[in-house]
């Protein structure tokens, strides 16, 4: 696709997103705070599915993970034993013309971008990325303290509590979903690149062996590509690419991002890190605290090595939501917009239509309604043509719609029409459920 | 109780859930971050449940009530509409002699708690329990913004975006799950008063009418006390108290806290109030958007009066982990400590265990296991004296735990022990998930 086209199907599906109570601008009626976002009664949804799917597939479902959920706001020394407070910086670099400010490494011909001003510049500094508050009641440096960057380092800091409380063994994991922050000076692609945004992460802990390492790096690589695959984004967008050496952090031994090709680009959706021993020692170094692990097989105590695959909840969310994006013939051959969503992901699962308000049809599409949102996500619908209320319901992705029809009160049958192939099949009544259950589970 | 045995059950509690990974203190081993706490693998899950029972039963569940999830950084001039710049504030006052800062009103003839000073204090200064950062690459008053101290205003800045977006009709609700934040002087009690919570929130927007609004008020306490006893709070314990005229905030025409005894006290789980129009009216007037709605059945157009339900999520958690403490007498006559949590909020819901490690137990048990897990969070467990592991699961408070044996292997059965009763059944392993269906749902 051109440039050009891609530009609009982005522009479409943000203009979606807001129509469809998908994504809104954080406190838009005040003119909003540029990288901050909500989610509407539809994405709120389809985010929290997300999130499920996650902790279910890689927390709740597997043997080897526990959960953590840690604060935001950490004790400071976190941070400088994290390499955080010296090193999550931004070049920048003022204009003394037009007292902009800007990345210095976007700058061009040393021309600033808004005044036009050339070779105008202060000294670069160095721009902590970090958003900074104070805690207790003295607004000092004593009392600094961070919005975490990052949920990791939670995870590092628990560790040892954690070992020495749940029965996890080596090689063993730790999950957390949560917000974290970073002041980007360029927030930009929507939602993609937020300063306020919820990740993902999983730290899982082996062995000091480098083989050992190596081999749960590649496990972590090709299971988490397959998650993506597995519900529903197109495998011809989503790629694994190995960092070449120099794009390695120093204490990094390996590092993996799946990406995504998104209309604005292909950009990453989640990085698969061997980051070695380097946090726990960090930590143990900073706190004085040993963080090393007993080994009660081969009776050795060392820091364990660590891969942690990191994604982002709203970026897989933005990644789930462009892959579904479709505009498409319909039944009449009328445009229609559709959202393809996976059954699990979809934020409503069915929708219950009387075909007309009379006959005791509204009556009986509620009791419907009523049996299935005990099970699904399901939403009621009365209002206007039958065709109009299927379009409604394509553009939020929802998989199925029943309809209640004159045969359905005389035959104790409904139809259920399917988003993607929009074929309809009659279905009795009392097998309805399990009709259903085929699809969304 | 007395207040030493009292004490004492509250200290049994914070040491069993550090003990059992339940919560931990925010990033231990450097000291801590005074008002800030950890959830641990079995807190995580203990929480997940808590907020997911009241997504159900409050939004997705409901057909009056969608769903939203605002951002922790708002446009500041939410906090001006909303009031908390100007009034959200302790009075502050320094001792002269130590340097110490406390609470105005909790300074006692007029001596300093600290060094014991007389008279020594400076004015008293307002002291704003938002916490503050700075957006954006210049750290000047144009970037200040707050981490939000509580979750409903994204709910209000966002009625003209639901209403344009989502078919609701009044009366209906918003509601939301979310982080919020105050610097409050004096976190204390566990996690009861800290600094970093998380509130579960509604807003039920209904007619301009008083009368409407006096009714829907009325519901909403009787639900929400309702909700708590469902859970399993002991009704003894949990309290609804209306606040007299002179507590009312000045725009509130009413007020009701749902209340727990707690081991520290008698204090405030949910506050359910009516905010009349407040709220919309003032973010009106602020962004200078018309927040009014038209209502297409009276053709009126008016400022819907909204009742608030807000429930704070590590209350209720904390609520629901006291009340399930329990120490008693177990089979053998010997001490045993058990959490009776409702089957739908513990953490784990079934444990699974082989009598002894050979004879082919462990690889039945291990099958069972695996199928349990498709559909509950299940534990399996062949480590100690099949007493200590009944011990281990009671103590973080599973509903049920399935012993594989010898008759097991002959006749295809297992035990199924209560936690509660400490009782054991026999059932065909093939009716196990119906057996245990009848209690987790």
């Amino acid at each position: 696709m051109s440039k050009n086209v891609q530009e609009q199907r982005m522009q479409a599906l943000v203009s979606l997103c807001r129509r469809r109570a998908f994504i809104f601008q954080s406190s838009e009626i005040y003119g909003g705070l540029n990288g901050c976002w909500d989610y509407g009664p539809m994405g709120v949804e389809l985010k929290r599915n997300v999130k499920d799917a996650w902790w279910r597939d890689m927390v709740m479902g597997r043997e080897d993970v526990v959960g953590v959920d840690c604060s935001i706001l950490m004790n400071p020394k976190v941070w400088e034993a994290s390499g955080h407070v010296q090193s999550f910086t931004d070049p920048m670099v003022d204009c003394m013309q037009c007292k902009g400010r800007f990345r210095a490494d976007h700058i061009e011909n040393q021309q600033c971008p808004t005044c036009g001003s050339k070779n105008k510049f202060t000294e670069v500094r160095h721009f902590n990325l970090m958003f900074k508050t104070h805690v207790g009641a003295l607004e000092d440096s004593s009392s600094v303290a961070y919005l975490r960057p990052e949920t990791c380092q939670g995870i590092f800091a628990n560790f040892d509590n954690i070992v020495s409380t749940s029965r996890v063994r080596v090689p063993f994991g730790i999950g957390q979903i949560g917000k974290a922050f970073r002041n980007e000076i360029n927030p930009r692609n929507f939602t993609f690149r937020s300063r306020e945004f919820e990740q993902m992460e999983m730290e899982f802990f082996v062995s000091a062996d480098p083989a050992e390492a190596a081999k749960w790096f590649e496990y972590w690589k090709q299971e988490r590509y397959q998650w993506y695959l597995s519900y529903g984004l197109t495998k011809e967008r989503l790629h694994l690419r190995e960092h070449a050496k120099d794009e390695l952090a120093h204490y990094a031994a390996g590092c993996a991002d799946i990406e995504y090709d998104f209309p604005f680009g292909r950009a990453e959706l989640e990085g698969i890190a061997n980051r070695t021993d380097y946090d726990l020692r960090r930590h143990s170094e900073f706190s004085k605290k040993d963080l090393t692990y007993f080994d009660d097989v081969s009776k050795t105590r060392y820091f364990p090595h660590v891969i942690e695959p990191s994604a982002g909840a709203d970026r897989a969310t933005l990644a789930f939501l462009i892959d579904a994006y479709a505009e498409e013939k319909d039944e009449k051959g009328e445009t229609r917009t559709v959202l393809r969503f996976h059954p699990r992901l979809a934020p409503v699962k069915v929708a219950v239509f009387p075909l007309v308000n009379k006959d005791g049809m509204p009556e009986k599409a509620s009791q419907i309604h009523a049996a299935l949102k005990k099970k699904w996500n399901s939403f009621f619908d009365d209002k206007g043509a039958i065709g109009r209320r299927y379009r409604r319901q394509d553009e939020i992705g929802t998989p199925f719609c029943v309809t209640i029809d004159g045969e359905s009160l005389s035959a104790d049958t409904v139809t259920v029409r399917s988003r993607d192939s929009m074929t309809q099949v009659r279905v009795a009544a009392a097998q309805l459920v399990a009709h259903l259950e085929k699809d969304l589970g």
